[in-house]
């Protein structure tokens, strides 16, 4: 029987990691995501601890990311994933390495105070998966084993993603969440699509972020953060935008308006 | 709200391992288990080799097998999950692990030749799942780290699972693939877990209507309908909203931004 190929729009799905301490976790996510058949890797401003391993860590150095090299302990718990390693981007923000995503999704603990909807891997996965088929780039995002990810990198992405589990007990440490979400992608790669949503089109993290900002311009320029709390009111707008699956027409329709306003307001200031 | 209550259905699920040479491991799939409301762990013939943080390991005595104790390198790795170690049952051969078992899954990788159907967790989960529902026992059989099952176990397994992933590289090992079935296992069970996830205050159909009714007034008044459809960007604007599960809180942002730029926007047509 031929061997069986896999899908070439898995290359649209990365794994970010993000401000990871140890570097055997890297070459263990390195392995969980090749065994899945994923390989773009991501690394935003790792900070790696000393460990018996490694001698002396390599410092990342936001300044000159492209300095940076993994410790060989990295490759040696990579195993036969080590080409994943060899091509891992490592960017010094977040931001950078969601850029030219439409989906991203934040994984985090039930237990954080968060007001956005959170998807099972299980749920998320089929549009994850549509996405990537269309040719865009959609991206799971894991923080720190200690902290995880910071309230200001789950901003960031426009989806929540939580692994359930035991209320009473949940212990799954960067490599196994890693793996779960890599076998979930996996396990729903040979699921035929019925129909495809409305995924045409969606805004990328950038194009948001920029339409926001223009938001936040008017505002100011409008006098409506007077006696109003400014970076509470755009966070809350922030998030209002992700949770929207904007397509470019939604924000070319919102930024034409913002002109529109910003003339009607200048014309009364000169 | 109350916390949700794991079903106790899940006892009569065993995870079984066979003849596992790491005492880590034996730690590292207690942890697993835990974390996905699974306790009942069966060990088969422990085969415990000598590693940097055990002096000497316990030996298993076929013949006396209740002299057997776990190496405490198991009990840490085992963290929070110490009890399922502690209430873990040490059994001689796999047919005693099985006795009492009406459903019981061989872990096997693709590669082995073996003429019986294969089934992938997510296909097996649901039948195993009702078993246990309805007060059987059921098994999930692991082999050796290096080795896997031998054909005589896999022999009295009544069924045949396999974790698929990529045919050009496959590495999986058995922590991990632990985590994987536990999570296969509880992803279908069926605990609403939506307790920790914070009440939103959701806006209602009406006053979404009504803060978008305004937005139209709004941009009718700036002159942003002059030579473009209003209609069809009307329902592109309450489609976007209608996706972005506002809040009441974001309605009164909204509204009270409109209600800002219309009065600059009045200022300048006096």
């Amino acid at each position: 029987m031929k061997k069986p190929e896999l899908p070439a729009y898995l290359h649209n799905i990365s794994i970010i990691l993000s401000r990871t301490s140890h570097p055997a976790n890297i070459g263990s996510a390195a392995r969980a995501m090749k065994t899945m058949g994923l390989t773009k890797l991501i690394l935003v401003a790792p900070n790696l601890m000393q460990t018996p391993m490694t001698a002396e860590p390599p410092k990342f150095n936001k300044q000159q990311p492209n300095d940076f090299s993994l410790p060989e302990e990295s490759f040696i718990l990579a195993s036969g994933a080590r080409d994943v390693l060899e091509e891992a981007k490592i960017v010094s923000t977040l931001a950078e390495a969601l850029a030219n995503t439409t989906l991203s999704c934040a994984l985090t603990s039930r237990r954080r105070e968060l007001t956005a909807p959170m998807h099972t891997p299980r749920e998320l996965t089929p549009s994850l998966l549509q996405a990537a088929q269309t040719g865009q780039k959609v991206a799971l995002v894991f923080g720190n084993e200690t902290f995880g990810l910071s309230i200001e990198e789950v901003q960031q992405c426009n989806r929540l993603i939580t692994i359930n589990g035991n209320p009473d007990y949940f212990s799954l440490n960067l490599a196994q969440a890693v793996q779960v979400i890599c076998y979930e992608l996996f396990s729903q790669v040979d699921v035929s699509m019925d129909h495809l949503q409305q995924v045409a089109n969606l805004a990328t993290h950038q194009q948001i972020r920029s339409m926001v900002f223009h938001l936040r311009q008017l505002m100011d320029y409008a006098g409506f953060f007077n006696r109003r709390n400014e970076n509470r009111l755009m966070r809350r707008m922030t998030a209002m935008f992700d949770r929207a699956s904007l397509s470019t027409e939604d924000i070319d329709i919102l930024r034409g308006f913002y002109n529109t306003i910003s003339q009607q307001i200048h014309n009364q200031h000169d």
